[in-house]
């Protein structure tokens, strides 16, 4: 099945913390592709894989990169399917340098940002899910049951108290 | 004309950045509605703005708030919209409170975050677009030119130079 | 006996920091009542657990959670009790966002907020009993020896030193 | 009448600021004082007036003080009174040092942290008469008129817009 | 004549503040062009650019931008001539957005960043002629003169006071 | 003998990192006493211990705390001898706090402020030594010992290497 | 009369805040000396100025400077005397800069670090008298009045409230 | 070989970060020397290894320290070589203070800063090549070949996902 969404990370170290996000797509039945692609270090890959994510009719990226976090931003440069932008820690300031460097974008060029690390991760999944929902009705289903679940699992954590 | 897009903002004293947002949108032909309600004064009038927005058929929230910016949290709790959360600056610590606030969501509940201030509430209409384009093939074409033109205008300025 | 203080905190891995506040109000004999509830996955059992509190005749609320803290703020958003913040740790911002998110609250909603984590938690309890001793004086009676013990366990320390 | 509450700021620059906070107990008839002491600069001045506090009956102390924030500390060490704290900009550090000041008490003594700035003074007002109305029943009720109150000015700004 | 070193900033607004790099390499008397590209805005401008630049014999690249600055990065990303950040004011986060998105890049692509602002704009400047001074000695003299004028400055200021 | 410089730090558990600032003192020769008194918690044993050191001849006092750090501040209110504060990490806010708590004092009382941590206890020693030297003339003769003894240290490295 | 204490700063624009530590001293009748010397751009001054003040008896050298303020930190590793700095705003970073660059000083060569700004100017000042006091006997009474006076002029406001 | 490179650090310490300088380095086939140097400890053995580095033909320079980290900028501060600065963790405050150190240059003193740690290291000898590589055009190829290696890597990996 085709990709409606393309997970991309800035390096092969992010894995943990990404696959988070296509583990998420996969309990909504969304196909995804992971891949690796540096705006830094593989640009021309940056720009190939966009294309090709339009080209076979992807409809949401998700890009993960930590430090001076600039993947998401590059892509959201070349094409116009929201672009979701997930910072990652791993340099020594914390997280903090890749969350300014994926959120302040100027304008015309939005990067949707979420939190930093694995909670932002599957929160891309759930965000791609929630857009691609707008077309494909069951979608907004799987998404009710979902929340339900998630007050749910709240629920029984208080009753076990 | 129903709404697609509804902008909520914390305070009416965010109206001179948001409505950057409303500006955003009519550019692209894209029906909004602009409101205030308050996460922490006015809990029952988003509740009833949230139920109102599915009701009549938004596809997505725009939620602009400063200092604990908790507003795109809220409604993200209440619904299975995309929400996009605009951080504002107007207190003491610059924004990097309503940044934090609104960007570290937990798992299961993104907000999608934009830049602080008038460039994340252009951002957001942008966004919202892309989002709709999804479905609405029209508003692709929009986006490329959209897209054509902030290049041109660069191109423009750099030979006024 | 009806709990005077009711704890929330966001989710059940707080617990072995949020349990200090409970350990501190039973060492002043105070009836609490210990729980989890998300203001962003469980909204409907938060709404829930304020109405449930004010009929029992609680007289505080606490709140932990970290990230985007909005806890306790949705919780004072919905009640006239005095709401007491401990933002916790535990995403990569290192507890900065939790702080911003639970203390920079609009006017006319606080929060009192208490330092990030464990001395938070304990602080919590003790200033809920300052609070309940306004009008139970034997509890004016306990915070003056707990204020006694901790000088002796200074002096103690620093004789043994 | 009897002061309930005390007002205490570093210097008399805090006065337009903390002014807010007596402003805010009038509108609940709540008889405050309000005047000046410095942790730093007339350290007696401040015990003096904690014992005071104390003796003529106060239920909670309001201490604002910015930079190296102490003042709400160092009354909270010398007290079983509820202490709220309101950080003060006004040093190069905007405020992020008098919050960090203000809210890392250590176990056993809580100052109850309200936003930096003229938000925060006028929290404290709230968080107050909050404390008070657990033993006085009408402010109850104007506490519930004050939150309707906060949520209609939102609605009527809402309809204006 | 050629321009040695090619100054690109991602805004027309940001040239009050680039032109400093501009002045600075006049006083050399090292030819230079200075224009507009943004990398988010105009992704191939800066492509076409960076093969200009290279074409033409540029030794230095110096870019300047706010925000999520990539612009030094996404250049850097594309040659291997050495590339000069100045991380710009002019977002809410006073420029800490730009300094860490500047600055923090992955290994193999390095940014040489200057000082946030008017400082680092003069200072890219000065490190492009110490760059070119490797290979052209009249450089070096004038770099040494520079150098004693500084201090010049310095002790004719201390002997006025 | 009579200690010249007291140690004092807010908790036994800051004792492995102040102990460092005994160590410094001891390789001076010069006599110092070490003990634990808290601002918050003690606040009457602070104002017994200035008294006594005061009265005991002592030239400087050494204060280290974390946190909300105000014990250096609170000394420096009841005394006029030099006040050396170290700020400790040990909250989740990584030192931030301790730091901006004991170096921003306001006009008129100043804390002559250390790095945070063990580097600061070391060169608190350090200063007091500097301190004590402008009456104790052979002191000098140590201090411009230890500083040979640095810089060959590093030569020694510097060779080894 | 011989300057007792020296006071450099970066730059003549930093003048309106240093001066505040000259008048500190002049009010305590320390005589003083106040320059301009450049860590980065005229370090030779540097070094004379050190060997001057050592030479000429002076007891304390006050350094002001802002950005990555190095002044302080240079000084220090020149000479035994105690070193006060004082950093300054003025860049965009806000004297956070400055901060962590004049106190994170590594072991063996401390810099006693004042407040950011006019305060720690002023409180420079206060630090050398309170040194010199040390051996100066007559310095010590007017510290005690000095900090009466700070309590009585906190006293006179809080009475004019 | 005479060394075209000099690496400095502050510290033995920083060794196992700064020898990835020195490996980037012997990946090009430059030679360099690296060394340790303090410029708070060894300020003359920094004044030496600058005369040194300029007299043996040395064409750049690179610097780590941590903490108030001055070692780049005053080796800037004595030579018109470029100089290269590295931030170091280490300190407490997680490196943010080594980085501003490093970057806030004033005007006429250039630090060209890489990013926080072992990225900075390496890049650090990446930039060194670049600045080589304009007068010797071999290490130009080379750096061509690199950069199309750390696009090769890239794509390996992702193939390998």
């Amino acid at each position: 099945m085709k990709p409606k969404v393309v997970i991309v990370m800035g390096s092969d170290s992010d894995l943990p913390v990404m696959e988070e996000a296509a583990k998420g797509l996969s309990e909504f039945g969304v196909p995804c592709r992971i891949t690796i692609a540096s705006a830094h270090r593989s640009p021309e890959l940056v720009d190939e894989l966009v294309r090709d994510a339009e080209k076979n009719g992807a409809e949401v990226i998700i890009a993960g990169a930590g430090a001076a976090a600039h993947l998401a931003g590059v892509i959201a440069s070349k094409t116009i399917l929201p672009v979701i932008g997930v910072p990652l820690e791993g340099s020594p300031l914390k997280g903090f340098d890749a969350l300014f460097s994926t959120v302040q974008m100027p304008p015309g060029v939005p990067v949707a940002t979420m939190a930093v690390g694995k909670a932002g991760a599957r929160n891309a999944a759930v965000l791609a899910v929630q857009i691609l929902a707008r077309k494909e009705k069951p979608l907004q289903g799987l998404l009710r049951s979902y929340k339900k679940k998630l007050a749910l699992d709240v629920m029984k954590k208080a009753r076990r108290l």
